[in-house]
């Protein structure tokens, strides 16, 4: 498999879905929807819905069928930045290449298009049995779930706690509390939610929740690796902004060749996660090396 | 039936309840649920979950199947209050006679908090069920509307359109699109999902929606009035600070009197509404009363 293409195609298929589910800029208030489909429309990569679907996949389910779940996680990605990116927060004024949200819609607008698209994921994730082959229970529990990861003690609170911590030398317990609870939460979520939706057994879901774990650290350790060593033009974003900021990354805290070195251990923990999903999982392999060999 | 005690003993419930759910202080990020709690239990009324369990049992239901949802309201109704009152929005002090959330504890946590609550206001209502008393699909009929009146063509909806007409000569039309979406939705969504919650038939629905959208409005143009001639100490705010920020409001629109008799009106088709319901709904009948004539 080509996986370029085949991010090309996922990712124009949930392109496409958010377009039809994303209240249009025809309703009132017009600013608001425009404010929200700006951000979601910024050229993400759509890494959290593209691994449901390669989760549910894996247990033997459908892309479509988490297609309302896996929208939502884009959503719930999609607000955190609007919200991490506000002056009172990291006051960042381009994201992508692009003016940040409350650059172009102003403060007031972005606090509220963040609200707007957490709410409607919830509202999207409740739909998630709309085409009756998911049982509502099964529903139910993806939204504590995805509630439980979203939520204070999931990445709101790697959020406070990564605030609370700029310019300070923090331990290592800290920044890794910081890592899986601000990013590798939701990638976590993103695949459990996947297995469960797809209909996954208690013995898949538990391989992939391992699976989902490792590469969700791993994404966030190749993360702070780009921002030392990446091409600016490809990240849409300043290099350096990190250590200019006095975040705690794993490259200021364990140097680049460990940090690196940490995020391929993270990568061959959750391949072999997935040796008892067998042929079906190969999806997830190359996703797994993707995230943390990507330059962007 | 005595209702000061009522409203008493139900908020005592409530706020039970909210405490047991809301994650404490003694879990990480600490300032993070210090900062949600103080608002939560800022000395709110708790009208949306009375109002919740009011209907259940107007319908034959219990006030105690309907807690999580209930809680889940007040969560909303909260993280409401702590995003309206930051700088960017009304840029308020105080509320309820204390410094508001962002003037406690800084924007970043305020905003957090404010997230973190609508977060975990969802992941209660996915435990509605918990009891096994309800079916797990009407849990996300419930989800599916409470996401509908708090989203971008609901409660943040009336938001955006109520700051961006702010200091702008407005018709009744657009004045009456804030109040039914920034406030009455919200109380409409806890009559509605009680009457699920509570097992109600279609027909009980029904009446109960027709309740809702009156009490709903009806409270909001109460809300106008007090702010005009209300008491400061009652109110914990100051009188007139809708007029001295260019807010529109029924009695700048119609006039105090033509403002009073509407709120009347309203408070008689809701309560003409509850007749299919006969007296198990004596109850939303007194708090209509109540939301029309209350002195706070």
């Amino acid at each position: 498999m080509e996986l370029k293409e085949y991010l090309h195609d996922r990712s124009a298929l949930v392109d496409q879905a958010l377009d039809h589910w994303l209240p249009g800029e025809d309703l009132w208030p017009g600013s608001l929807h425009q404010s929200m489909r700006y951000s979601v429309f910024a050229g993400g990569k759509r890494l959290r819905p593209i691994l449901m679907m390669a989760a549910s996949e894996a247990v033997g389910g459908t892309a479509q069928q988490v297609m309302h779940a896996a929208c939502a996680m884009e959503m719930i990605h999609t607000y955190s930045l609007v919200h991490d990116d506000l002056p009172a927060m990291d006051d960042d004024d381009f994201r992508r290449g692009r003016p940040t949200n409350h650059k172009t819609y102003g403060e007031a607008t972005a606090i509220l298009a963040g609200d707007a698209l957490l709410t409607e994921a919830f509202r999207l994730l409740a739909n998630a049995d709309a085409n009756r082959l998911i049982a509502p229970a099964t529903v139910l529990r993806v939204i504590e779930l995805v509630a439980r990861y979203a939520g204070s003690q999931g990445m709101v609170g790697g959020q406070v706690v990564d605030m609370e911590s700029e310019g300070k030398v923090i331990d290592f317990p800290t920044l890794e509390y910081i890592h899986t609870h601000k990013t590798g939460g939701l990638i976590l979520a993103s695949v459990q939610a996947g297995a469960l939706l797809g209909g996954g057994n208690e013995e898949q879901i538990a391989a992939l929740t391992r699976f989902g774990g490792a590469a969700g650290l791993a994404f966030q350790i190749a993360d702070d690796i780009l921002d030392v060593v990446g091409d600016q033009t490809e990240l849409g974003k300043d290099v350096g902004s990190d250590q200019a900021r006095g975040k705690a990354t794993y490259p200021a805290l364990l140097g680049l060749a460990e940090a690196r070195q940490r995020a391929n251990e993270l990568c061959d923990i959750a391949v072999e996660s997935l040796t008892p999903l067998g042929t079906a999982a190969e999806t997830l392999q190359l996703l797994a090396r993707y995230i943390v060999n990507r330059n962007s």
